[in-house]
C-alpha cells in the first residue's frame, strides 16, 4: 500500500488542454483536493473522493494531501494552469518542509498550460522575446517589492505577464501599477487583457497604456504588457524575436 | 477550399504532454512544417506531407506555411515546447507583417508545455514566485543587452529561466553569464540544469552558483536560477510563494 501525491495542472479551462499525463493521474487517484472551482472540473467516479476547499488555505490543503498519502492514498492536488506558477506546487513543498518528520512520499509535479501561455496564444505572440512574470497580489509580499519589480522589468526591456492583477479588496493597487508602467514605458506601449481564456467567458482586449483603465482587469484576467517593439498585425499582437 | 495555419507546441518531449488540441490539428492537417527533429515527432500518414527544414530558417518556413495556406492547404507549424516562447509563433507574425499583401488566413496558435514548466515540475517548484525568462542566445540581440537583463533581473529578485544557454559557437558567453550571476546573487544561490526533460536523455542537476561550471549546460538544457529564498527539500528545489 504505497501512497503518492501528484500536483497537477488542469490548464486554463478548455478540456482539450489537459494533458494525458494529468488524465492518467486522475484516473488512478483515490482522492482529489483543491480549490472549489478546480475540483469541480474533475469528473466524479466510484472510488474517487473529492475534497474541495476554499481559497487561501493552501498549506492546510497541502498537509491534508500529504497526510492522506502517508496513509497509502493516491492523491491528486489540482491547480488551474500550471501547478508551479503561482499555484499549489510551492505550497506543497512549504508544507513538507515544515513537517516534524517529512516523509518524502512519492511526489510528482505534473505540468500544465499556465494562463499566460494560453493568453499569449489567443492574442498572437506577445511573449516572443524575453519576458517576466509577476503576481500582482500583495498577499504574500510587500506592495513596495512589486513596484520595484515593475520598474526594473521595464528598464530591462522585458515584456511582462501579470497574474492576479486586481481584486475587490485592493482596487487601487492595479491603478498604481498602470501609473508606474505609463511612466516607465510611455503611453503608446501595448497592454493586453485576457480574461478567462479558452472558456466560454473568454474576453480579449488590447489597448495602449494611455487608454488602459484598472476596470479592464479582474482576478480572472491575465495582463500582458509588451516590450518597446510589440505591435499589432491584423487582429494579433506580437513581439518580434529580435531586439536592438 | 479554405486553408489555415496552426502553430502548435509539441511540449518538451513526452508524448503524454502533447495536448488534445494539438493532436486534433495534426489529424486535420495536410502539411506539417518545422525544424527536422520536431517534424520527426509527427506520425506520418496518408494525405499528410511532412516538410522538415533546418534550423535558423524560421522566416522561410513561416512563408512556406503561409503560401500553402493561401492555396487552401491545412498547415501545422510544429515547435517543441510552446510556440510562443522563443519559437515559431513570432516568426510567423514577422513573416505575415512583411508580406506585400498580408492575407489573414485562418491563423491559430496552439499552446504547449514550454521547457521551463516541464523542467520546474521535474525539479520541484523553483518558479513558484515572480520570475523572468531570458533567451541567452545572441543570434537576435546584442550580448550587452543580455548582460543588462541579467543584472536587473537579479536586482529585482526574480528567479530566472534561461533558454539556449550555451552553444559550441559561443562557449565563453555562458561562462560570462555565470560570472555576472555570482557577482549579483552570491555563490550560495541555487542553480539547476535540466537537460532534455521528460525524454530518455533527461538529466537534472542542482548546485550552488559557486559550484556551477559552463559545461553543465548545452543547447538542450534549460537553466533555472533561484531567488534568494530558493532552497532544497529532500531531492526537490523550490521557491516559496512569499517574499519579504
Amino acid at each position: 500500500m504505497s501512497g503518492w501525491v501528484a500536483v497537477a495542472g488542469l490548464g486554463p479551462g478548455d478540456e482539450r488542454l489537459v494533458t494525458e499525463e494529468v488524465r492518467a493521474a486522475l484516473a488512478e487517484a483515490t482522492d482529489v483536493v483543491g480549490y472549489i472551482p478546480y475540483v469541480a472540473r474533475v469528473t466524479p467516479r466510484e472510488g474517487l473522493t473529492l475534497h474541495p476547499s476554499d481559497n487561501r488555505v493552501e498549506i492546510d490543503r497541502a498537509n491534508h494531501a500529504l497526510d492522506m498519502a502517508d496513509k497509502g492514498r493516491r492523491v491528486v492536488v489540482v491547480s488551474s494552469g500550471d501547478p508551479g506558477v503561482f499555484a499549489m506546487a510551492s505550497a506543497l513543498f512549504e508544507a513538507l518542509e515544515a513537517r516534524a518528520a517529512p516523509n518524502l512520499v512519492d511526489i510528482r509535479i505534473l505540468p500544465g498550460i499556465t494562463a499566460m501561455l494560453a493568453a499569449a496564444a489567443r492574442l498572437g505572440a506577445p511573449l516572443g522575446h524575453d519576458f517576466c512574470v509577476i503576481n500582482l497580489s500583495d498577499n504574500l509580499k510587500p506592495w513596495e517589492l512589486i513596484e520595484h519589480r515593475l520598474r526594473l522589468a521595464a528598464q530591462a526591456g522585458f515584456a511582462m505577464a501579470f497574474y492576479n492583477p486586481r481584486s475587490s479588496s485592493r482596487p487601487h493597487q492595479f491603478a498604481r501599477a498602470l501609473d508606474i508602467l505609463r511612466l516607465e514605458c510611455g503611453n503608446e506601449r501595448l497592454i493586453s487583457f485576457a480574461r478567462a481564456v479558452t472558456t466560454p467567458e473568454e474576453r480579449l482586449l488590447t489597448v495602449s497604456l494611455g487608454e488602459a483603465t484598472p476596470e479592464m482587469a479582474d482576478m480572472r484576467t491575465v495582463v500582458i504588457v509588451g516590450n518597446a517593439d510589440t505591435r499589432r498585425v491584423g487582429r494579433f499582437v506580437y513581439t518580434p524575436r529580435s531586439a536592438r
